[in-house]
């Protein structure tokens, strides 16, 4: 059978056409069995594939006249995505010239562009964007959504349950996620009422699903390896990503500082620099890169705009793993079962739907 | 003029009496004018002062018969407020016999004591929990609301923004703390109304307020040091701080597991011991201790649990600070001017409210 191709917007990403082109024929080393539809000005993405023959051989180029900014309104790029590269990446996709897209552009214009091309799938209300974050354990955890619905309800955040374990299975080859709720305390009571309904709807369905639901999970414990998937809605995703991001470099910045701060400490500095490259290693975003749109008819990665050739080529090897597990797929399975046991579409969420609708 | 005693919750904290005393005596050193009253055992008090003469000399027990635990509900412990350590020092301050109380006890049981015996400050719909961060800037941060109320309006952030900056005056000598809202974006159309309309009635406010409004915050750049006031609903900043806490100790883990995975990083580390312990000097909870409940008729502060002494000793060190400088009726004068400009009790707010109220 032959794979899908995938389409990569070679014009986003602040570094230019050079570092996804090189991103892309790094990926492709990895995953030779895939082809590539290389968007964007021509000119540039023939200079740039010279010093990459392999990749060359396995793309094609399709011409964007226009390219979307990072300050650009998603209203605006909305109306412009037809000549853009991000909207041909994604428009290559829902007229299935390519199974995916990825692209290092404007996160809020590639969500616009993407839900308006590809609709969510059936049995999903919201799309929601998800990461990988190193953890302490062996594997990566998954957080979604990150701020694609700054407000979601109870059966969203089932929704998203159900999506973020299909991707854990896929990039951990676990059977059966941990999943949890974020919030500020792991009692039953604590937290919002949407919260607190998706976590007894969860515990409800978990059974069925190939996931473990674990109740809820508070911030401080995201990254110490005991659970797989954390769920939230938007806004709180989003200020738990960008606090783990910012305190991060903190700490580093700190670290910095202290070896800098006298000769000794800077030569501690020297003598340990194996152990501090392996830390930072591990910390590096190049090596997480690729958030991936969830819950769309289709597959959209969104790779970081500062990424290196290197951050690319992760956010491209995300991407064919997502096409060769066929993630849609199991999604849909998942989302079957769930119909099944009485929810989703159910009882339940019926109740809770409406119970946020009115409040 | 003779200042107010500070009321010692000695039985709260998991370390228990010994460390509550030793942090009071410590804290005692730095702020000699202050006379302390100790609530809980008295038997376990004194033994615990006999290290502590100067301490002694400056101190009044009261016998508490029962502590409140930590995993007791709110619900439970105030029905025992009565009888109990945390109770008595709360009640203290309601009665007169001291100016503010210090508790490492179980937060949601401090915070509803509090809120029952102490009351809102007239012009304060909800009092907010507090506290500081470090950041690579000369001042740590204050952060607020951190979990006392799940859901917030815009007045309800409004009066945060306005008691925050009066604590950051205190602690950092500024005289008009840098404040913004915390949000997923700094885009003006970014995230909540709430939020939104909360930053518009903070623009309209500020000139008239010590504090420099400077719009909304992401999450990552929180330590940076260029904001002195970060402003959320409890859930929100709730997350953000347990993130960060959690990240600082994330990678301090993997720092470790780095020195101490080859003979060499090792001998590395032992070289560079003085400028780790400096980082780890800036980043110990302990130098950032007690977080303050702010907009009650009194001074309630929340010492970590598992701190030691000199974390308690730093937690009664901001009560005396607190104290000293009157933070209430600063506050109080703040909200006097808010008043003045047809905000708070104006228009815009009640608006605002209204529509929250509403939702």
């Amino acid at each position: 059978m032959s794979l899908p191709r995938i389409a990569v917007d070679a014009m986003g990403g602040d570094e230019g056409v050079r570092v996804m082109v090189e991103g892309a024929a790094l990926a492709r080393r990895r995953h030779d069995r895939f082809k590539f539809l290389l968007v964007g000005d021509e000119m540039l993405i023939k200079a740039a594939l010279e010093n990459h023959p392999n990749l060359r051989a396995a793309s094609e180029i399709l011409h964007a006249p226009e390219t979307i900014s990072g300050e650009e309104k998603p209203s605006q790029a909305l109306r412009r995505a037809k000549h853009t590269s991000m909207g041909m990446a994604v428009n290559a996709v829902k007229a299935g010239h390519a199974g995916a897209a990825v692209s290092g552009g404007n996160t809020g214009a590639l969500m616009a562009i993407s839900k308006l091309a590809l609709r969510t799938m059936p049995g999903i209300d919201r799309p929601a964007l998800a990461a990988l974050l190193p953890t302490l354990g062996d594997n990566d955890v998954i957080m979604l959504d990150l701020g694609a619905n700054t407000e979601c309800d109870a059966r969203n955040l089932v929704q998203f349950a159900i999506m973020g374990a299909a991707y854990s299975r896929i990039v951990t080859d676990l059977d059966s996620p941990r999943v949890r709720l974020l919030n500020i305390g792991t009692e039953e009571n604590k937290g919002t009422e949407s919260l607190r309904d998706a976590a007894n709807q969860l515990k409800l369905a978990a059974q069925g699903l190939e996931l473990t639901f674990d109740g809820f999970t508070e911030a401080d414990k995201i990254c110490r390896g005991d659970v797989d998937v954390v769920v939230s809605d938007g806004f709180s995703g989003n200020i738990a990503l960008k606090a783990v991001e910012g305190t991060a470099r903190f700490v580093g910045d700190l670290l910095k500082r202290a070896f800098t701060s006298s000769l000794r400490s800077k030569l501690g500095f020297l003598v340990s620099r194996p152990a501090t490259e392996l830390l930072r290693g591990h910390l590096d975003p190049n090596n997480h890169n690729g958030a991936v749109f969830l819950g769309l008819n289709g597959i959209v990665v969104k790779s970081h705009g500062s990424a290196s050739a290197l951050g690319v080529a992760n956010a491209v090897h995300v991407t064919a793993r997502l096409l060769e597990e066929n993630l849609i797929e199991r999604i849909s399975g998942d989302l079957a079962k769930l119909g099944g046991h009485g929810l989703g579409n159910g009882r339940a969420a019926k109740g809770a739907a409406a119970k946020d609708a009115a409040e």
